[in-house]
């Protein structure tokens, strides 16, 4: 019965691979489940569990073809839950993608959501600055030369779940690695994107979640879509390991395109404090071409001595892998972050956030993390915390 | 090719086994299409066909841990898709739980969907006394010892659907079969459940279908969400199987905090008929401390000789195997249960169905049932029953 | 470890077959996403990107039963995107079916999303003249005998995205390929189809999208849910291939009941232009029993050389395998199609689309689609254009 089989395998999902290497197919998955407790000021969000992540992800290739079909059943209508669908094809020491996947933009986004140092990305990604950009629909192209790690795309400004929209945008990454060792790494990496709104486009928009996941959101920039305005960013990033300490940074600035009018009241509803500067009576509160600047240095310590691994795929560290020396057979990390976003030409427009956490690996698929989160928005004088714990588990 | 292969299965599922055990993976389904005949009477439901469920489950173990992720596409938007979701991690002869599942309460709500001996479960489950609470977020433990089937939750009143709130449960469940061979099961339990509003909950439910899904419902107690109201349940649970016999029944009392006021009119919207008592002209009908009593008895014959199984994992029986001997090939089971509950504090608010059925198993995955339900609502005076017919396959 | 297993393969699928070939089970997929561009004139539709499906499908079988779960993510909630969705038995060389699947009429339909020659069905299928009603849920059975290919279906009118009713209808199709070699096909098939609307049903519609997907569409005939009328529809299909060149005609007659008024602004709204008969000042405009007429002739010529292969199974075209002997290694395909619609009794209601196309295969799952749609609409006098691309896997 077995002479023709496929190889089958698992490692918690579900992989076959033809004997000849020309197919192959896998089904995995994810689960990440939270618990938010908020220390509320101003705001006072609800305290409560939440499925962060619950994700099934369909992976094959056929010859030099090669598919992802991944949905987040947390999307709530099947549509917000497309993740990475696409296909590609090998070209380049690389592959061309064909659909809906992350431009190349953020070292912070670039890193996959099982290997996050902290609950949640910087305000630096899609979590802030790219808000409700994390994938877009397009063509791009991504691949690895020597230790330089490149990524192209061009999109349509949409995900399978906003507006159809005739806004356009690209994006692109280089990221360097001079050293790679096992025990050392050196990454430096630079990111460019573009936006531009068009019919019936989703305003672009700026936002920090200062404390944390489901709490307090602050405003930092809007472009309408409506009004054909652009958005445009660049990025340094400069990180590293050694050992089992590693440290990761990204600076970035953005312009989001203004040039119109806000009532005063509007203006209060949508930045959660009155306009700090003078609004005309008849025309209300001009908003002017806008300039973010937004920086995060994290880091962390393994405690249990691990290192953490550079994927040159991504550009971007993947987690430590467990040696299973650690407390309860599993390895032990502290973490730490400094957070923070800031509107230039809107005085006290800033927020920030400070994150202590700790994370426990029970072994490569399953781990736990817990982070205290000092919230600080300078515009409304809210200080929201949050106290967030993760289990989670990949296959 | 296949030196290195792990153990693939099927038995109309995929599954991977890993050759040392350390890994596992399976993705199973479920279809169960219904189509219901109502005789209406004061009330005059649609008869139609529907989807009672619709599910792709996938398991997996990655040494001492474990997942299920269980979405069931009936849910309309994928959060309310949710079903078990959760990781697990064994513990004292059974395995502790972190994500979504089932709190342990009532013997009814244990049997699988698949494993049922009617259509629907009896009042005494999240389709009656514990409305739209069949699964919950938290943390719990589940396992046997010896003759005995535990389990423990702890959990925040949500599932994946329902808004996110701070109200709090927790559930216990203990089930006892002093006697359980080939041929002869006795089966007692008992359960205790207790839930507590809080910021945002939903309002705490217990309602009467009494003729079959997507026929008539009669409210029977409300708890506000926004009082902070608590609702307690205590159950007990007699069962036995012998031969092609089997009996099961459970009553149950809850106390449902009241102490509120409706307006006539919401009186009637909500339980479907002028308060019986006395309500004030200023502040309405006092609605106090609510006590429902719920109890059924239901049984099977199978008329092909083959025995009910117990599972000593939930602690609730499963579906006989059809011995293929029967017409067809297949099995044949007459079915019977009369159901009721009522609300002890306003008089005639009680509701009961009469079912009677006959389920024909094809094979171990795919059934055919049929119920004719007799549905009495005392308090609106409605008698419309219900012909229902299910299809069900389950790998 | 292998010593058991059953047998694992994939064609970038996951599939296991178990030895005695008493179960099976496979999971595969789709992905089809879509660049829309138009060349507007009265009408002015949005230019974008959008996924046309991204679909999961799980099958298999145990013993004479066997199932099907699909379910595409472009539904936006879960109901709305049930595919074929059933359990089956073996019955009279073909199978009996019980669920959701397509009742069996026009050969459009019949034809598998993977498998079309242009972007979209003709109007003879539910894209047009059965608009929404794709997918119904029923009980049927479908088989092969000798050159005949035969389907009748019951069904009640819904799918599970829309309304639960109490309306029913029936279709049955005969298709006969008297010719039928390696290098020749040749192609008869008629279908017809009866839909009663009842209590709770959505209107019977048909309409013409005549410039593509997301383009405009003329509204045809309406028949009110509310009023209980019906829809008829009687077919014609005649095809054939020869070596690298295929033909498919269909022609179609629908009789919508009417006897109903419309305000003239309503009658606006729902045809997009004033109605071109007399209207009664008071009562509104009459809408009698409507005939509608569509017929459609396609066909394309493989440029590599390849046949079309016919599939008996489903009485309709496949498409052809790649040589891989073309330009890139695939296979090249110019399509061209004409196709009309028309309401008999309203003078110029009527829409015709002209397409021109070419397709690339790049192997047995990967093609890439270019469509040219000349859109008419005689009754509102637009004449939207389209080119529209697409991107496609199939596993």
């Amino acid at each position: 019965g077995t002479a023709a089989a496929d190889e089958a395998t698992t490692k918690g999902n579900l992989e076959i691979k033809s004997d000849d290497g020309n197919y192959s197919a896998s089904l995995g998955g994810r689960i990440h489940f939270d618990t938010y407790l908020f220390d509320s000021d101003l705001e006072d969000p609800i305290s409560t569990t939440d499925f962060r992540r619950a994700r099934i992800t369909l992976k094959g290739n056929i010859y030099d073809w090669s598919y992802v079909l991944e949905q987040d059943f947390t999307g709530g209508d099947t549509l917000s839950g497309y993740r990475d669908v696409y296909l590609a094809h090998e070209f380049l020491n690389g592959e061309i993608r064909i659909g809906q996947f992350k431009p190349f933009r953020s070292m912070a986004e670039m890193t996959s959501s099982n290997e996050l140092t902290m609950l949640e990305r910087p305000f630096s990604s899609s979590t802030g600055l790219y808000d409700g950009h994390q994938f877009q629909q397009g063509i791009g192209w991504t691949g690895v030369q020597d230790c330089y790690t490149l990524g192209f795309m061009a999109f349509n400004l949409r995900d399978a779940g906003t507006p159809r929209n005739e806004g356009v945008g690209a994006a692109g990454r280089l990221a360097w690695a001079p050293v790679n060792t096992d025990d050392l790494t050196l990454h430096l990496g630079t990111s460019v994107s573009f936006e531009n709104n068009n019919r019936n486009s989703s305003d672009l928009v700026a936002e920090a979640d200062y404390a944390g996941r489901r709490g307090p959101s602050q405003l930092m920039a809007l472009t309408p879509g409506n009004l054909g305005g652009d958005a445009t960013t660049a990025a340094l990033e400069l990180a590293g390991s050694y050992g089992p300490v590693y440290l990761q940074a990204e600076y970035t600035v953005g312009d989001f395109e203004g040039n119109y009018y806000l009532s005063e009241e509007d203006f209060e509803d949508e930045f959660g404090a009155p306009a700090p500067f003078y609004c005309d009576p008849d025309l209300g509160c001009f908003i002017d071409n806008q300039t973010v600047r937004t920086w995060y240095i994290q880091g962390s310590w393994m405690l249990t001595g691990e290192h953490k691994a550079y994927s040159k795929k991504r550009g971007a560290f993947s987690s430590a892998k467990p040696s299973g020396d650690g407390l309860w057979g599993g390895a032990w990390e502290l973490t730490f972050r400094y957070d923070t976003m800031e509107n230039a030409n809107i005085s006290d427009l800033e927020a920030s956030s400070v994150t202590f956490g700790l994370n426990f690996y029970a072994n490569r698929n399953v781990r736990f993390m817990l982070n205290y989160i000092i919230g600080d928005d300078d515009f409304t004088g809210d200080g929201t915390d949050q106290l967030g714990l993760r289990a989670q588990i990949g296959w």
